[in-house]
């Protein structure tokens, strides 16, 4: 982790843990030794997998629950996490909504709701600036920090050669410019924190399950393949990194 | 007009006419013999000057009430104009929101609100998608068709360099994204409609008033000159411009 050279303890976020990529990250972040305190939130209840992994770690691990569309629980949860410590190092984005019971990802205009593309930005791009409005007083202490957001390729406007999904891909557009935006509020007020956003390929998880068959097996990661790749590519960081958007490969990708 | 070259009488349709730069597009329509129906849309009342205009050309102009936050009143509205033509030739999206009575854009992350982000995508966005998915029946007709929507360079990603405006930047960012992804699905639907997005420049009009302190004279348009700008732009538009961002001079604009 050699961004964080010299950071004797490492505390971090991980936001949107009950699955798939954050819940991973968690699992890994808990076998390096230099993470301190681990601090992961989940929007209602926390899974099975969750209390276990709280249960081997009741004092290293943090649950915190924090539905991101709700402004108050997130200053709640960062107020919570303000009681135990004042400096976080590594925060990660993890929450995505791509399909749920009521959301299905556009096959064309036809299928276009206001209210869906609205649930697409309030998940997929509003949650993450709110987030970084509230964790901004945990990364001035002064040490390297880096506040990532898992984005997607998809998102990116000069890259979008197929059409559809325009709800999930428009609300990965505007997290991109969201968090191009907060890296350039930081780099005033927590200059040494790096924002980056990052593809993570497509990744076996309940969110491309039902998007799977066209992908060929080698280019569906395992959830243990892409956070690894992912934490790679954020500990070769450099400061004029920040406010960018790159690729598991550690490529930046257009926006 | 060359990009509508041979087509005899143009039919135009410009949404958000009630000030600003959209009741100028009318005006300067209107001006032009080989526009034929000339279809404009406001919120809630029409204004005097859009009354006046209505009065000058009773038979030529087409008032219709839509408030692009309502996907019911776009679909009444489209339907209205597909009892009078089966072909529009120019379509026009000019609502754009930055301040208004209890909105202010943001200066810092601070200012965030969860509400205020959705109402930008609302009405920046989500609006302008909503009339492409109501539209194109209108476009389909075999000839050349321009569908063009009011963006902004502050919603260029790679451009951003200065940070605040978060509202502001992520939803003309991804209205950049679903123009660009609308322009994909029509040109499988409706290969002779290009698609555009366009920069209009400072504007001296109700949006930018607050901001325009630090804008040099010769840098802030009146509207004449904008919309003259904007349309010469579009007049100059071939095939493969579909699904790209231009600026008032006619250069492409990074995403």
């Amino acid at each position: 982790m050699s961004v964080f050279a010299g950071i004797e303890s490492i505390n971090a976020l991980v936001v949107g843990v009950n699955r798939g990529i954050g819940l991973e990250w968690v699992r890994q972040l808990l076998q390096n030794d230099r993470v301190g305190q681990l601090y992961a939130t989940y929007r209602s209840a926390a899974t099975p997998e969750l209390a276990d992994i709280k249960d081997q770690h009741p004092n290293r691990v943090g649950l915190i629950p924090m539905d991101i569309t709700d402004d108050a629980q997130i200053a709640a949860g960062i107020a919570q996490i303000q009681k135990q410590t004042t400096s976080l190092h590594f925060v990660v984005y993890c929450v995505g909504l791509l399909h749920d019971e009521t959301l299905q990802p556009e096959k064309s205009l036809q299928q276009i709701e206001s209210d869906r593309l609205l649930r697409y930005f309030q998940v997929n791009s509003i949650g993450a600036v709110l987030l970084a409005k509230h964790v901004l007083p945990l990364l001035k202490h002064g040490d390297r920090s880096v506040f990532a957001s898992i984005s997607a390729k998809v998102g990116s406007i000069g890259d979008n050669q197929l059409g559809g999904w325009y709800g999930y891909r428009a609300s990965k557009a505007a997290l991109n410019m969201f968090m191009r935006t907060v890296a350039i509020e930081y780099s005033r007020k927590s200059p040494k924190t790096i924002v980056v956003m990052l593809h993570p390929g497509t990744t076996d998880t309940a969110l491309s399950k039902p998007f799977q068959r066209n992908v060929p097996p080698e280019k569906l990661f395992p959830t243990e393949r892409t956070v690894a790749q992912l934490q790679s590519v954020i500990d070769g960081m450099q400061p004029d990194d920040s406010g960018h958007f790159f690729s598991w490969d550690g490529s930046r990708l257009p926006w």
